[in-house]
């Protein structure tokens, strides 16, 4: 299946969603947009009631901008589940381009703002969501301490619990956590405390202690890039640098946090933080790796995308725990471990049976950009 | 217009060239490919002799990595016009997405190998390609000294004179370019005369001196980072930093050099230094330093791509100048400036009228990553 096909299907859906009700949501000033739902997470989302009815749901991307492939991925499950599926996309900024390719769109205050979950709550009730998605490391503290008030307007929020969203959103957690578990894992400091050290070995790598997207990275060659480039990085953490090939493993490990499917996506080139080329490398020693890192934070719920290197010998230390859906991840969905549709089913009450290698090896995927473009007024031309 | 309308237009093309002929050049090694073009630039190209019969056209763009959208507006322009367009491209692996959507494809040495013109010139005569198109700046200096080879072959190549590219190549060159024709750019220094200023004022803006993408781009704050970063940049120059708006304007200077329409698009958001939010900016004095600056180059040909900065206060300073085909085209070609129409009407001696201002204001676009996917044997899914 090539990538046009799903534009095709978002296209088509997106216009008969214009058609039918194109205006745009303000998620602050929409108090009266209808009754609050009366579901509860008790029962399962709507479809599933009605026996071999067409079964309905209704999912809220939030932060969705640039995720364009993953909706065109929960749309193509839908259609092959017979699910009559709703997107609905929230983000910060009407220019987020994957807001236009959603069937309703809201546009909400910043993840820092007070106001965020509110809005977002306002929108789960106005729209009568049934599954909340999150998208950016930034919101996922604010909403897995927020599930509960999702919960109670009818709307699972597939958000992992506090305490591990803590533990992955700060590196020096992670590192603490991975080696009490004895998962191979480079060794991080502190820069004050790599600083003191006597043996300090160059090169290593820089990266802010909460950071996302690789942003403020550097490879650091000596003292004096230390110290200079130390002043560029909020919160600087110094890890050991790893030569080897970085892998991305996405973990799926549903509603009960077990997991049942480990996909390592080679990353054959990067850019910006993210992948650019990847390749499906189905290696069992990667997948247990998955697994085990999984285990190990028991309260993850959904996908778990797990960054590690794996050097020339085989040895495979984990960098990184992203609980959430990676941006390669409709990689792992096109080479068939069918993540939207397991989510789905799963929210409708049924048990997809699931193989922990129920996918493709070797599938590359190839990135390029597609643009949406916006007449002057905003409306999609 | 939709981008996926043309995703369409061009996954319906390319499934027919894989049906037609699927086989994948090798440059290097096709010397029996077919017998050498007897067509010579004096004459049009094919389509054009036969009166009122369809028009064809070989386009090859050369370094075609992830310009999709640029095929797809050239499909898009070829089908309004009624012209048979076969698209080869050309790049140094076969992993870059788009050599999957043209029709034909061919696997060159890289930019820098001796073999490169040669193996080009290869693919020109086994292809018929009526004309070359080049996408990246590295390969302008090599293939502008060899166009004569293309066009003996009966190809013309769309690329500036050898003067044009050096002096656009060179940061400091292209500084005292535009000083001398009183174009204004942010004053520019060698990293070591800016070190040996008495008056140096931070902040200031570090990049290489033959850089591209933004690769090595630094804002520098005081000495310290002046002397660690410039370890870290080839060939550095220094440039003042200058606050406003970043604007690209793509000058259609044709087969004479002549500015015939300049579009000003506005950056409003940067990744990885090429634009992935932009509007277009119908501005007079924008336009205007657009035409001076290509008619202070005589020798451009095709497309001229320039950088500037507009202060609040409205000064536009000129940064930059790229001859070929910039990243952001397919916006100025959504909103009506038909680079890829006029281009081809040209090489099929035709004189298309062409209006300095005749496309629309305010257009934007919004880019997300899109991919191909390819099984373990390469082959398109």
């Amino acid at each position: 299946m090539i990538a046009c096909l799903w534009a095709r299907a978002a296209s088509r859906k997106q216009r008969a969603g214009r058609e039918s009700n194109r205006e745009q949501l303000t998620a602050a000033g929409n108090g009266s947009a209808g009754p609050m739902s009366k579901k509860t997470l008790a029962r399962p989302a709507r479809g599933a009631r009605g026996g071999t009815r067409r079964r309905h749901l209704t999912v809220l991307f939030t932060c969705v901008g640039r995720r364009v492939e993953l909706i065109q991925a929960f749309r193509g499950s839908a259609e092959r589940l017979d699910i009559d599926l709703t997107v609905v996309g929230a983000d910060k900024s009407e220019l987020a381009p994957a807001l236009h390719l959603c069937d309703r769109r809201a546009v909400t205050p910043t993840v820092l703002d007070p106001g965020y979950v509110s809005a977002l709550v306002e929108v789960v009730r106005s729209e009568g969501a049934d599954l909340l998605i999150p998208l950016i490391d930034h919101e996922l503290p604010v909403l897995s301490q927020a599930r509960q008030r999702f919960e109670e307007s009818g709307c699972l929020a597939l958000i992992s619990d506090p305490g591990v969203v803590s533990t992955c959103r700060d590196k020096i957690a992670t590192y603490r956590h991975l080696k009490k578990h004895g998962i191979d894992t480079p060794r991080t400091w502190l820069l004050e405390a790599f600083a003191k050290r006597k043996s300090r070995s160059f090169p290593c790598f820089m990266k802010p202690r909460r950071g996302s997207a690789s942003f403020g990275n550097y490879v650091i060659h000596d003292d004096e890039e230390l110290h200079t480039l130390g002043r560029r990085v909020p919160e600087p953490i110094v890890q050991e640098l790893v030569a080897g090939f970085e892998h991305t493993l996405d973990v799926y490990t549903g509603l009960d946090g077990i997991p049942r499917c480990v996909v390592p996506r080679r990353r054959l080139e990067v850019r910006w933080g993210e992948v650019s080329k990847g390749q499906v490398a189905k290696d069992p020693r990667l997948m247990e790796i998955g697994r085990r890192v999984a285990q190990s934070l028991p309260g993850c719920r959904g996908v778990i995308t797990i960054q590690c290197i794996m050097s020339a010998r085989g040895r495979i230390r984990v960098i990184e725990i992203n609980p959430r859906f990676g941006g390669g991840a409709p990689l792992s969905i096109l080479a068939g471990a069918d993540l939207p549709g397991w989510i789905m089913r799963e929210r409708l009450g049924e048990k997809p049976r699931i193989r922990m290698d129920g996918y493709t090896d070797g599938i590359r995927m190839l990135r390029f950009d597609q643009s949406v473009f916006l007449d002057r007024r905003g409306e999609l031309l």
